[in-house]
């Protein structure tokens, strides 16, 4: 472990700013971003900006902050090209991002998106189902030339769709018993559904900047263990979030029972008893005492010792490839911020 | 044009039996098929299996015809390789077919699919847009391999995309007037959303086969030609089909106002204001002189005429590429039994 590692630095900011980054690439792949939709047909383009946040223009509030897209400029410089190497994979990762926000929102009846009604509410669910579709096909389209990259792609597409299926699947389980949702059940779910695209964010910017297949992998794998404890953050926020900050209902994560790390790691202790009869009561009220519970068990700090064990094997992993040192210290204060969901 | 040409036999059988043709194909791609199901998550797999119609096993009542599929193979064929090499590009197109299917039925409306409850229908609009994304994934992945394969195969995704939005949004347009759908405007349409799927399958099987760019793109374009003149016989079908073999009800599409070819064609005739009259009134006993309106027109005629044409343009499109005799004939009495809808 090196003095630059972020598991060290978890909760604290150091080195470059991330902020600026994310926004560098922003600015850096938001034409050919532009140019991709552009070529969609017109009607189905205008719900992909608004699905995008672009209908204000490239730097409307209401876009994402544009992470993927971040990792994959990144991971090019990290193969030792230049930014602009890493764009192709960038749109295809911010496309492959939106399409599944624009879907997930439709399977999870979520209504509300960046402050403002989700597509499928603005346009209705069949026009919402085809503009997903068609940013999917338009991420295929724009890493098509390079097989390298259509097979990480695909891969992690494959690994988007069996998450969210897991995901799904897990609201339907009960909370303890031989049919109960087991930690170790949560983090596969959480590094296919958040880190799949993560670790392909990165892994096509590499390939795109000429990296060799190792390396793509092992950058691959980053970002998988950055998906994990990026997911176990937002569970952490969820629950003790200050929701002026996150936008989030106070305890809404407890209220609506969602199967999140802490709560899982809790309900294996001797408080699991307790707590799985106040989840499963739905006792809207019990819901502090739940977050009361959790922490009591150890619930918190086991979710944030975990985020810390990922980030540490991404910062060994990290080590374990030639960089330079920029976009190496770029990467690990993106990967810190991430975690920290400060950006 | 030769003596074996498509457009010199439409209305009658003749040569190969197709409807062989397409039997021994999906009996080839089956376990190949199977196999690409089998790497879903579980949940996933048994949707896809129930849209696929394999729930039954291989050979179940319910499966699509397979048409796609056999001409993946047929394409594979025609560059002189074994039917075999045709597999992956054969499971490619099936499963695109069937992601396809499953997100327009929602978008449709459509809550029946082979004579039961569409898959939306079934298990829920949010699982079975699910469903269809890990198709369309899974898609991607079977030819991940092949660049030649995945910018085809992506090229036509973004076709299919684009067919099925103008095809949405023709149902909203006037009958007459500027903002009128035009017979073009209707060809360009079922050429994306039919037809590109179609030359898609064809080039597939021939990328697979070792055939050069340019035979792939003959047989791409030959596939589009054919998906026109499938369309327009489907056209016909739901004016001037006979229900029990067509499935379809009495006069359906001119009941629902469905913007067909026939029609498109006569509201271009002195017929078209009385038509335009009829058809915007929406009166449902108004169909069967709509019906014979768009006959006397020459509706019929014009629909017929321009599937041939199409037909005829496939079979010179077959004519300038060479290939062996067996697989020629065998996709020459494809394509007449295709646009005869006979098979």
């Amino acid at each position: 472990m090196t003095a630059r590692s972020t598991a060290d630095v978890l909760g604290r900011a150091s080195g470059p700013d991330a902020g600026r980054v994310v926004h560098r690439a922003r600015t850096l792949v938001a034409p050919a971003l532009a140019d991709a939709v552009a070529t969609l047909h017109p009607w189905v383009a205008g719900m992909a900006d608004y699905a995008l946040g672009r209908e204000d223009g490239p730097s409307g509030p209401r876009q994402g902050k544009g992470v993927r897209q971040a990792l994959a400029v990144l991971g090019a410089e990290l193969a030792g090209a230049p930014a602009s190497e890493g764009v192709p994979g960038a749109v295809a990762v911010e496309l492959v991002h939106t399409f599944s926000l624009v879907h997930d929102d439709i399977m999870d009846g979520d209504s509300m998106r960046r402050g403002r009604p989700a597509l499928w509410k603005e346009y209705g669910t069949g026009a919402a189902v085809l503009a997903g579709d068609a940013l999917f096909a338009l991420a295929v389209q724009t890493v098509g030339t390079a097989p390298a990259a259509v097979r990480r792609l695909s891969a992690a597409l494959g690994d988007l769709v069996h998450g969210q299926a897991d995901d799904l699947l897990f609201a339907h389980r009960p909370w303890t018993g031989p049919e109960g949702v087991t930690v170790e059940e949560y983090e596969r779910m959480a590094e296919r559904k958040t880190g799949a695209l993560l670790g392909c964010a990165l892994a096509l910017g590499a390939h795109f900047g000429g990296a060799d297949e190792e390396t793509a992998s092992v950058l691959d794998r980053t970002g998988r263990h950055l998906g994990v404890a990026f997911q176990i953050a937002d569970d952490l926020l969820g629950i003790w979030g200050d929701p002026r900050t996150t936008g989030k209902p106070v305890l809404g994560d407890l209220r609506q029972g969602k199967k999140t790390f802490p709560v899982l790691a809790a309900l294996g202790t001797p408080y699991g008893t307790e707590l799985s009869g106040l989840l499963a009561s739905g006792d809207e009220s019990g819901a502090q005492r739940a977050a009361d519970l959790v922490a009591e068990a150890g619930g918190r700090e086991a979710a944030l010792a975990d985020a810390r064990r990922h980030l540490a094997a991404a910062d060994t992993l990290l080590d374990s490839i030639p960089s330079a040192p920029r976009p190496d210290a770029e990467l690990r204060a993106l990967l810190v911020a991430l975690s920290r969901r400060s950006v």
